[in-house]
């Protein structure tokens, strides 16, 4: 299991706080695995982990050879949830530059439909130039703005290349086992198709197809993110404090009651970045409503320590940190003697970077308690795909009671529709005109 | 100059708030160009901009030439202001994947220590094998650990591929001009090397060598964007509420003193994404002091609306945001029709897709604007490498007036220290063991 540390938020918070929210915390579970909350239509993720191998993953790994085989790029169009997972794992996995000398074989993955930016479009043109390619696209509706352009634009690019037939050969789709136009569009056309449960939301899909796919192309067998994911259902199902994530849901809602307004999660090194950002969406998007919710903000540390770390230190107290370890890799940098040791680093002769790493780890976290800033500290372990799966799981988990502690529904975002409905009257979408 | 607009902050602000700190707008920029203000020391950021090509410039240049002729991958290695400023200008200018297949003549740029990750370092020594490359070491000291130990793992690696004397040739170092230990390893090694004024501190420092060379490696003349940064400083130069760095620093201080915590950056597009992250230091580190401070959080649109743009929408309004935009690029995507119009978007056939973007960004204001949120809007005109310049400028000068009108110095960063000093307790440095 994940090991949470709360000892370094005793500063501020005292354990009668956390007894006091005890019953709170059993409530919200029960709430979750009996549906008797808030958006109880939508706890489908919950039984998403399966320790044998469905006949959906058997396809999901077929059809990722198939694109192995025949793709230099494997395009995903996507937004939101249906982009920021697969992602996420992937580049935790295999690094921010995992796309560099790939091709057929072990083709580059590129996500578009994520923005409306022209930009990116013509860097993804330059890029598909003399290429083969397949795409998938991921959407339970079929009809957001950004993947629906991308999606017109993708395939006219494949049908030209390609043809009809063999264009329909290399275009897959998730989505909605029978509504909506995604899968209206894969049955007229005959593509291969894969599932979004009616009752799973975007942002808690990673475990279906929408993240299986892109990362099986990738090289990463789904059944090993299976294998930690349904260790996790199984491990996180106990109703105490012994739950790490009762120990992070807690701890976040009650600082959040004594002010901290922002909590900023740090992964060490650039390929926990893209994790970052699916937790922002997961917490932020479950929270942030009714005028309440932690502002969730990803860093990068050691990086961010030479950046805006001098402002965790000593800045305006509202916020606390959640930070997050892995062991490190079994191919160690080991720090090499200099004679002349003009960088003063000569002491560091014969350690590893990885220790180093964790000194500034320690450090840091004495540095920042010392500054009043609360820490939760997350020790992962190994740095595997099964663990992959089971941060996903666990950082659900922890959501979902982390939002009905909180008291609202982590499974609605209503906000959402406020800046489409002014986008769609602005663009003269029937309908919207008003 | 950089169109900024605070109309759509007028419901939280009015006339008067502005017109009763517009003298405290005036001092400010008098401490600056007087160098009355704390950490006048550090001021020589305001003089960087140059209007003809000095020898140093002219030194780049060739340099860059050199590099770009016999390296597969150019190495940049730094920290904090000496990382974000080269890495935003060229992702900005050529995009997030600028490295896919580039070579010799236009090499694969890498950033390299500014983390302590071993993950990191494994993927850095993958991407050199069997490539030739060059490195650059940025710092003004030379003994900052992450860059320290990341130069002596790449010297060896150089020493070891091309021998003592072309890994000397391949070498190169900015720093300062006489003091600190990578000036005396530069003088004893015999490298090429680019100054850092001593009064120039690292995240002011872009417009030095440290941003002109990886930006001339990357293709990017260092020029262009030297003469967008000689025009900011003349334009932005007047006392009044005409100066948008004026209208900029006063929207966000006075934001603060009602009780906005958090300012969230908006580019759209990933492009935009390091520039947020090298505006995120330059405030964070500026600001976050004495207990103040404005939380920057960078973001990019349309992407985040469909993931915390939920809680920006409805969560606790402690927050505001400022808007970045750019004319679109000239080479357009048109929206296709299609016959079936499965996806509902025929509405939009023959639009382009920078049209609907910017459909989207105002639905995006007027939403945010009725969900309670202060906008602050920048329409910055033509993307160029002389933009991109003229930007850091802007951004420096704001931040600057800003920090003061907050009461602190905007050039120190105190609190950088603390962790650094737990970390080499734990490692055993000399002098530190206690």
């Amino acid at each position: 299991m994940i090991k949470v540390d709360i000892s370094n938020v005793w500063g501020q918070l005292a354990l009668p706080d956390l007894l006091a929210i005890e019953k709170d915390v059993f409530d919200a579970h029960m709430m979750l695995t009996d549906g008797t909350g808030a958006g109880s239509d939508y706890l489908g993720w919950l039984d998403l982990p399966v320790k044998e191998e469905t006949e959906e993953i058997r396809r999901i790994r077929f059809a990722a050879e198939r694109i192995r085989k025949n793709s230099d790029v494997f395009v995903v169009i996507g937004i939101g949830g249906s982009y920021l997972g697969p992602r996420a794992a992937i580049e935790l996995l295999q690094g921010t530059n995992h796309n560099i000398g790939k091709g057929k074989g072990n083709p580059q993955i590129y996500f578009a439909g994520n923005s409306l930016s022209t930009r990116s479009w013509n860097e993804l043109t330059r890029l598909l130039e003399g290429k083969d390619f397949s795409i998938v696209i991921i959407s339970k509706s079929g009809t957001t703005t950004e993947p629906a352009i991308a999606t017109r634009a993708l395939r006219w690019l494949l049908e030209r290349k390609y043809g009809t037939e063999e264009a329909r050969k290399r275009t897959y789709a998730i989505t909605d086992p029978t509504s909506g136009a995604l899968r209206q569009m894969a049955t007229e056309e005959g593509w291969e198709t894969f599932l979004i449960p009616p009752n799973v939301g975007g942002r808690y899909s990673v475990l279906t197809a929408v993240g299986l796919l892109p990362m099986a192309v990738a090289g990463i067998d789904p059944m090993e993110v299976m294998a930690g994911a349904y260790a996790a259902k199984e491990a996180y199902d106990i109703r105490s404090f012994e739950n790490p994530a009762w120990l992070y849901a807690a701890a976040r809602n009650l600082l959040y009651r004594k002010g901290k307004a922002i909590e900023v999660l740090e992964g060490f090194g650039p390929s926990f970045k893209m994790m970052g950002l699916w937790w922002q969406q997961l917490f932020g998007e479950s929270e942030g409503k009714d005028g309440k919710g932690i502002f969730p903000v990803p860093a990068e540390f050691t990086t961010d320590l030479h950046s805006f770390g001098q402002m965790i230190q000593q800045g305006q107290r509202n916020l606390f940190e959640t930070m997050v370890r892995f062991d490190p890799p079994a191919q160690k940098l080991t720090i090499g003697g200099d004679y002349k040791n003009l960088d003063n680093l000569n002491y560091l002769e014969g350690k590893t970077l990885d220790y180093v790493d964790e000194q500034a780890y320690l450090g840091t976290l004495q540095a920042h308690v010392d500054g009043d800033v609360p820490v939760i500290t997350m020790d992962m372990g190994p740095l595997d795909a099964a663990k992959v799966g089971e941060m996903f799981y666990f950082f659900e988990l922890a959501c979902g009671l982390s939002a009905y502690l909180l008291g609202v529904n982590p499974f609605d975002q209503p906000g959402v529709e406020f800046y489409k409905r002014n986008m769609f009257r602005l663009l003269g979408k029937p309908g919207y005109e008003k």
